[in-house]
């Protein structure tokens, strides 16, 4: 068998059968850490092995991290180059396209689609790559390679400004890698026209991942009054006035976003329907409550409430007291959506704090939907932990 | 306050905190069962109290099952009558013709709908209910003649013959209670023309709860062959033939159900791209596997598994065997959906036996939807464990 010329890598006597068994990551303590390991380049390509010298495939090896090996393929004579990405890519757009043909929407979910760490989201000609793990980055030449030749986009911009990078070893910066950037981008969701701000917006300037959330309230929202909270660009507010709503109230506290928010419902024929106010959600939500305000949907998609694990009783808290607000704000028979993107907040505990924030706001609710994020952010089998978006569409009583 | 005129149950001491919070039920070893508890007659409405004697709302009572209290309403002064059942019966049509106009649909789905045990299934003027606790059973009556008051119906079918019924003391039995039923019942869902057999199929005749899971598969069917196991009335293999399906082939055990599939498709006018074939489901897998067929989606709709939770174990085993013959039938790239329906089966357990029956394959796969059942079968809040659905569609490499 030919073997690839990467440095070989080996797993600990008997820690071989998770990644065996499917898994994509070996942790720091599974491999023989020895000195020609911890003297290899954060992020290098090597031969994974298990402790009898099977080997295992290609792996991206960061020795600092928790998560030290990361593999890319299973095929121990893979070689790791603009080629072997452009096939990854191909694959990944030719499942988005039958997904959500034209152009928009997340090509690359890390793990899932096999470019560990890896983000890429696309707004027809222009591409938004984040890479988040050492591994990906050390390929960026590479990469940015396999996207100019299956993609051929206008414009590339590196949104290398997560805080997963630092855990990496990895700096934070923006940087158009091609091309460039004159303004917001124009994207296309479910039928309506939107804009995303690549280099300054939030994440990588658009929230594809609420895509299929959007279209269960948009069908709920004919004759309603809407309120979207954490609007940023417009998503549901928009979606749910293109839909028939009577009046989307939009609430964010940036400028900027609802700025873009105004112009997309504008190219959406649907400024009258869309009214934006720039405030804070949960000072917002107390202020309506007591000038007598109710809508027949409230939308609440906040930002992360947990960062890392020690936020996680206060988190909860937070989603409990979002829930037992928005709820208050709910007609008789009305709807509310309410979704968390924290990956330490699970199902059951996101439920929990949905469940009591409803009855702490005297409301019963029955849950319609129970989803995640669009199919374009595809879950690896084995990292189910890293399904980071939970969402509940109620009717509250 | 006035108070309803049914006997009181007590709750032992500080055993009312849950029910206070929302849930539905009170466990027989919650209740002061004393000798006039044990006396009242399976079924019978009963004001719920707290051990200090607070009204906690109105309940139906059963003194054998460990389920003795199913609260039908908070407020203590609540009649139970058919007027009231309306109501409630009014409420769930609003919300389902908001869902899915047109009148086939799940239309009471027994707790979150706020009507315990009770199962209505409604197919235009035709309409099903089941009875799966004595509290429900006893309100027949008055529930028969709250849907004519309602919904006028055609015909209305008793479909009590569910499993459920021998634990709460109740008879199996199947009646016409109004009308008469002269062969199949037509129903659309997601704009195909169906058939059910509401006397003779399986539970009400149509499983309404895949509506959106088809909708997920007839997505990616354009020009794909497909085989549907365990394809009932062709659910998902005549969605996905009026998508553009290339081949449909539909399995089933039952010449009955494939009889009424094949009429189905002449309805939709697409027989010719579908195929029915009457055989078992891991048997076929399997003589499919060796002629070297392959499928671009492979549907897996099985009936539980796992009945009772003596079953976990074998039940478990049998969904990771279904994936991993499953899995072996599809094309690289292409899609397998995957359900259970077994409520002992939660996520995480059914989402390991799919991740290792694709493994046993020798497959990777990424998960692009987690899914439930349909809108109109929402989940109460407290009762997430009542989510008996259980889908994954997945793309495999």
């Amino acid at each position: 068998m030919t073997l690839s010329p990467y440095p070989v890598v080996k797993l600990q006597s008997g820690r071989h059968k998770r990644v065996k068994g499917g898994h994509p990551w070996a942790y720091s303590n599974e491999i023989v850490m020895d000195a020609a390991a911890k003297a290899l380049p954060p992020g290098g390509l090597v031969r994974l092995e298990s402790g009898l010298g099977e080997a295992l495939g290609v792996a991206m090896f960061n020795p600092h991290p928790l998560i030290a090996a990361r593999l890319v393929s299973r095929d121990p004579a893979a070689i790791i180059n603009a080629d072997f990405l452009a096939q990854r890519l191909a694959a990944a757009i030719a499942l988005r396209e039958q997904l959500y043909s034209g152009g928009f929407y997340r090509l690359i979910h890390a793990e899932a689609d096999g470019l560990p760490g890896l983000i890429v989201d696309r707004f027809g000609g222009t591409v938004v790559v984040q890479a988040n793990a050492a591994g990906i980055d050390c390929l960026l030449p590479e990469l940015l390679a396999a996207i100019d030749a299956t993609l051929a986009p206008r414009a590339v911009v590196l949104r290398n400004d997560s805080g997963a990078r630092a855990s990496e070893g990895l700096d934070s910066h923006v940087r158009v890698a091609k091309g460039n950037i004159a303004g917001p981008v124009e994207l296309a969701e479910n039928g309506g026209r939107f804009l995303a701000d690549i280099e300054g917006g939030q994440k990588t300037g658009w929230f594809y991942d609420q895509r299929e959330n959007r279209v269960a309230v948009a069908a709920l929202a004919a004759g309603a009054r809407v309120l979207d909270l954490y609007a940023y660009g417009g998503g549901f507010a928009i979606a749910a006035a293109r839909a028939g709503a009577k009046e989307a109230v939009a609430i964010d506290r940036s400028a900027a976003a609802l700025d873009l928010a105004g112009q997309a419902a504008a190219l959406n024929g649907v400024s009258d329907a869309c009214r934006f106010a720039r405030a804070e959600a949960f000072a917002e939500l107390e202020r309506l409550a007591s000038a007598g305000e109710r809508f027949d949907i409230v939308v609440a998609d906040p930002p992360a409430f947990v960062k890392s694990k020690k936020d996680l009783a206060a988190g909860a808290r937070g989603y409990r007291k979002l829930a037992r607000l928005a709820a208050a704000l709910v007609t008789p028979s009305g709807f509310m959506f309410i979704a968390s993107c924290s990956h330490n907040v699970d199902v059951p505990l996101f439920a929990e704090q949905v469940r009591r924030g409803i009855a702490d706001a005297g409301r019963e609710g029955r849950i319609l939907r129970s989803s995640g994020a669009a199919a374009d952010h595809p879950v690896h089998p084995h990292l189910p932990e890293s399904a980071y978006l939970k969402a509940q569409l109620l009717q509250l009583g």
